[in-house]
């Protein structure tokens, strides 16, 4: 794997997760600009969380402007095509999903080139995944969708994370077999959306009513 | 420009964003120490964020106790003289302009002077002016103002920015057009409050009716 | 103290806050992976945050993986003991003190060895004992804690801070002085909570009759 391809992934995955944050504003009722801001949170902000905690200079978001295009790309595209935000939920969805996989290959990938152990780069992987979600949720003032208890979505990006560490280590990865990670992280997510799959409850013997707090 | 003036512009925008902290804090309720908390999130963090991403040693706000100075006498501002914290919005959205009008500039020219490319530069001006902001809102609970579609936050930030850029390059930067670049911002900032300059929404075909998500 | 002494209080401290994480997951009704992930975004926020503002290389909860022991620990306690969430309040707040307490004192003993300035070694402590504290918390949509007018939460921190940098400018800290000032803070906030001991409003002539934002 050249120094390219992870970098086409991590484009890819900017852009993706980029859409979903110009959806979220859309849905918000945000202006373009704010569009272009969450984009940029939700696509880049897994990645500068990434570079900070790796501790190796300024992060790519900021030392290379191309990862600006896949970001603004995503707003041009949010603000052009989309014609029913009210009806956007799964396309928001999907594309979080397609951010996800890639970022938990990528930002693993990065971790591990760095010289991280392979926990702290299955760590670092998850982190990078669910970082740029979080952000855009937050500041978007909602609970973030890796809390949601009707789907898997952290889990996924932990097989990801795992199966990108392990191809690392066995010399396999390339193009094809980390896409094909990616791909199956993608799968798995949908499929949870879809069938509902989810995790136990927080605490084993509570069936809560209402979300409280005292 | 010597390493003052900049110094001076900073301490300045930190006491601006810090007043708007603590008057968000008076007017969600919070006590004194919280005024000083979110003060100092919405003061010290755009400059943090600024910082960690510049990545040449510690944020300035910790190696620096000056800049404890401003923040500090913020809330002390807001708890002496603040009689109506109902009528005070505008106090903070002028307060709040203050600051990202100052810290678009600063932060800047501190990511050029660190060697950045201008674009580099922009986008590090842009996240150092409403990072604060940001921060202080969604610490608070709220949506962040620069997500308001009723007037323009970021683009007065990014017009500024590239004032800087430019005054940079040209070799015209000084404390008086870095100044006046700041006037700008701050001028089109509460002039888009005034009339409600806004932007388009995210999505071009589409008039929300409410905020919602699936 | 040797460098074992802050790691064993550092570790502690990650799961006391680990479980107030996952306490909250719980109360939120997400899942026992959105436990496990607001968990180490309390016990483990705060210290990233302090790292990466030290600017000494990764966060220590990357780089050491001894760290994913208490959160994960603390997310299994809370998922196999407790049994009425609505009632674990009082839990909740009990492991937070805990957590603050011991947070205080080792944030600001790595800011000292790390050559910080007292005043920047006590505002470092203080914000990792309140940093995880806050993720936690904006990350569950809640206001934090720490903003709460009818206890105090900052100023134990404060002055477990200061008492950390006095007992290590006299030369008295060790394992049994440095615990003893985090029993100091623990008690404060505990009976801050317990008698309503609390701060001045953020405006002193104000009395809110409720939250409000223009």
């Amino acid at each position: 794997m050249t120094v390219d391809v992870p970098l086409l992934l991590d484009l890819l995955g900017v852009f993706f997760f980029a859409v979903s944050g110009s959806l979220l504003a859309a849905r918000k009722g945000f202006d373009l600009i704010g569009s272009v801001l969450l984009g940029s949170m939700a696509g880049l902000g897994g990645g500068v969380i990434r570079d900070v905690i790796l501790h190796q200079g300024p992060p790519a978001a900021y030392s290379h402007p191309i990862y600006l295009v896949p970001s603004l790309a995503a707003s041009a595209l949010v603000y052009f095509t989309v014609k029913n935000v009210q009806r956007s939920g799964w396309l928001l969805f999907t594309f979080d999903a397609g951010g996800l996989a890639l970022f938990c290959v990528t930002g693993t990938l990065k971790a591990l080139a760095a010289g991280m152990n392979p926990v702290a780069g299955i760590l670092l992987g998850v982190t990078t995944a669910v970082g740029g979600g979080i952000l855009r949720d937050i500041t978007a003032n909602e609970v973030p969708s890796v809390f949601d208890p009707k789907d898997l979505y952290a889990i996924p990006a932990f097989i990801g994370a795992a199966l990108a560490t392990g191809l690392w280590h066995l010399g396999w990865l390339n193009l094809a077999t980390g896409s094909a990670a990616a791909v199956v992280v993608f799968m798995l997510r949908m499929l949870s959306l879809h069938f509902g799959w989810h995790g136990p409850l927080a605490a084993r013997s509570w069936t809560p009513r209402r979300a409280v707090r005292s």
